[in-house]
């Protein structure tokens, strides 16, 4: 319980950089990027794109294989599922609202129907 | 899009700590809380409690309302519902992980029932 809190605790932390993010968010197009290629888009220099591959890589987010001088960071997804299932238990709110919407839609179509006649 | 993902930082950053994912998990379960009634289970003073509901309040994820003395906590999961949308684009690399699994039992089981025969 304690490790499982603790792997929550730092894919939320890693998740909470909008920077971080979007790294995770490319690497889920491409399969596999450079560390210059996913340093470009940003206006951030390359040691601070460096310190967020490092919070992302602790988290157990992305994994880094050197090849020469180059670097591949990879997506390495399976700890944001436990997060995903964390939040899953509040799905309930959400349906239950949209339970309450779709019986709202039925009822007015119903009276659209009736009028219709 | 800037506001958007300041959400989704402040949903990310108010998740980070145990102590507040308790208080949402609580919350889940019962329809509205008092402040002392959230408390007791923790190690930790009222005033640290009453901090970490300040920054479910500033994320949206929970509500107060005050009746004579008694402030009740109730949840406000919809920011929840953001973030799990955002985690959600991963998905398939999980469903794909199950599929190729599925792939390889009913492999084996092709074979099992061909040696039975």
């Amino acid at each position: 319980m304690v490790n499982y809190n603790r792997q929550l605790d730092r894919t939320f932390a890693a998740l909470v950089d909008p920077t971080r993010r979007a790294i995770l968010a490319r690497l889920e197009r491409e399969d596999g990027a450079s560390v210059s290629a996913l340093a470009k888009p940003f206006a951030i220099k390359l040691p601070a794109v460096m310190k967020h591959l490092d919070v992302l890589d602790d988290a157990g987010l992305i994994t880094r294989s050197k090849l020469g001088r180059t670097v591949t960071v990879r997506l390495s997804p399976e700890p944001m599922r436990e997060a995903m299932d964390w939040l899953r238990r509040y799905e309930r709110f959400w349906s239950a609202r949209l339970d309450r919407l779709a019986a709202y839609a039925e009822g007015k179509e119903a009276e659209a129907r009736k009028r219709g006649r």
